[in-house]
């Protein structure tokens, strides 16, 4: 650290350091789990599309498709930068960002056989800039949550522990908070509050208060994002040989149908990345590949497929 | 007409005779729709759902599906009304309304064949009044477009023709004035303004001046839902036994794709009716049966597929 720089400096200096491990991460991380899912797979290869946005920074998005196990899926890292516009004002209501930076690395997988949950997962940095340059605020946001369309108690409750587990070190209060916030977050208000899926962690505006404060949350980060093959791919193998047919492909369009209206009726993350001129097509990646729509579909009351969206209807403590 | 009355008062009454006279026409229209559709498909018949709402008024939502021509479609009518709330205000940016009254006819016919194009239409009369039951302001809205998967310029200039001249007896500047308005309010503005078809018309906000106006107005709102079968079924005869493939059923799901993103992500009349708590299902009526997303697709240069994309990406003149 230069002892001459005023404090401003000093700290833009640092969280530069910040912005770049951060970045190193996501990257690293992406790799780590493109592979694990290339491994589990045995098949289908991710392919990467690097791209630049005009206004600054850009991305690597890499998709899967058509594998023995993954229908659909993408893990994309982006580093993105550029001037306050007014949407972006509004959405961060605050009078003297000048610049903003964003990395993160976003990830959905879509499997192709109906007991294999599908599974979403965010890790995100934020800094904003006065006019001059500095730091005015930076925070972390991020989560994961679990999209089944057949409720398996023991996967449910492996998800949510792994994650409590990765947490703990951190505070035990952080889990049931994130959980619950997640909860309330990926819920489809037009139909009946029905969440999207047994629900995970989210969490945002984690706000560093000092530099050891922000050394103390960057590694909190990387328990959540570490933990993330262990909570899945477990559930992945004892379901992804299990035999489906045409009813259970059924139940899986019509859910991945409510994945849909989630994602481009109230996604705060889908919308804002729309409005700001994102990519569209590393945005709506999340999107299924295959989906249903019918008019007012009920599950038999009782059935296998009741039992899913009962859950959704009345979010339980899995761990 | 009282003679004692006071102007307001007359025009109330006066109004909701105009009010009864267009409930009675939207159902005597829905009734026309779908018996011309169940007629056309020979095997498939709509089932009709009465709703009620809490707030006031109800709705008869028909539906039909697994048709020889029809995969997924509704013919809805609905009659509501109720107080003015906070998002409504919001919405419709007025002071003084304290009361709301709409009746429309909305319908979405998803064909299963590829090749016939599905088409929407929405013919709906508005009134706001004030807290002491007077109408404050009134208007008509409506149009009507077309969404096909394969370009055959006959049909296009058939669907559009038709329009035109049932407009032609109210002003030839009606068609081209809303036939713009309408490629310019079905884009999906996040893919480089691509339009959801070829278009149509889209009108709102005409409000009579005067009660002559208002019956000039109820006879324009006729002209067009009565000229909607004549602009769709005969494209819909012409096309239904085409043959087709699998190419060609999935460009049409993926094209459905863009479809429901339009619907969910920009159309106001959607956004609208699930903000103030419009029943969801009959709102949702619109999505398609079976949707495909795919990342990044294009279909292959001067291919059929991308004759169509090529339309969408630059609206033409088709009457």
């Amino acid at each position: 650290m230069q002892p001459h720089m005023n404090t401003a400096t000093q700290k833009n200096v640092e969280n530069k350091s910040l912005r770049q491990h951060w970045v190193a991460y996501v990257h690293q991380l992406q790799d780590r789990i493109c592979q694990a899912l290339e491994t589990a797979d045995g098949k289908a290869v991710f392919f990467e599309d690097q791209w630049t946005r005009e206004e600054g920074g850009g991305g690597k998005t890499r998709v899967i498709s058509n594998g023995t196990i993954w229908e659909k899926g993408g893990v994309n890292t982006s580093v993105v930068y550029g001037a306050v516009n007014d949407k972006m004002q509004q959405q961060l209501q605050v009078a003297d960002a000048a610049q903003w930076f964003a990395a993160g690395l976003s990830l959905v997988i879509h499997p192709l056989n109906p007991y294999v949950p599908t599974v979403h997962a965010n890790w995100r940095y934020f800094e904003l800039y006065n006019a001059a340059g500095q730091i005015t605020d930076s925070w972390f946001g991020g989560g994961t949550d679990l999209t089944p369309y057949y409720l398996f108690e023991e996967d449910a409750v492996h998800f949510h522990s792994t994650i409590k587990n990765a947490m703990e070190p951190f505070g035990s209060e952080l889990y049931p908070t994130y959980k619950k916030r997640c909860d309330g977050y990926f819920v489809n208000t037009h139909r009946n509050n029905e969440t999207r899926g047994i629900g995970g962690v989210f969490y945002d505006h984690l706000r560093p208060a000092n530099d050891e404060d922000a050394l103390r949350l960057f590694n909190f980060q990387q328990a959540n994002g570490n933990a993330f093959l262990q909570g899945y791919l477990p559930i992945v193998e004892r379901r992804k040989n299990m035999a489906y047919e045409a009813r259970q492909k059924h139940w899986q369009e019509i859910r991945r149908g409510r994945y849909v209206e989630f994602n481009l009726l109230h996604d705060r993350g889908t919308l804002f990345g729309l409005k700001t001129n994102g990519r569209t097509e590393s945005i709506l990646m999340s999107l299924p590949p295959t989906v249903r729509f019918e008019y007012d579909y009920h599950p038999l009351p009782g059935s296998e497929e009741d039992k899913l969206l009962q859950v959704c209807l009345a979010p339980r403590d899995w761990a």
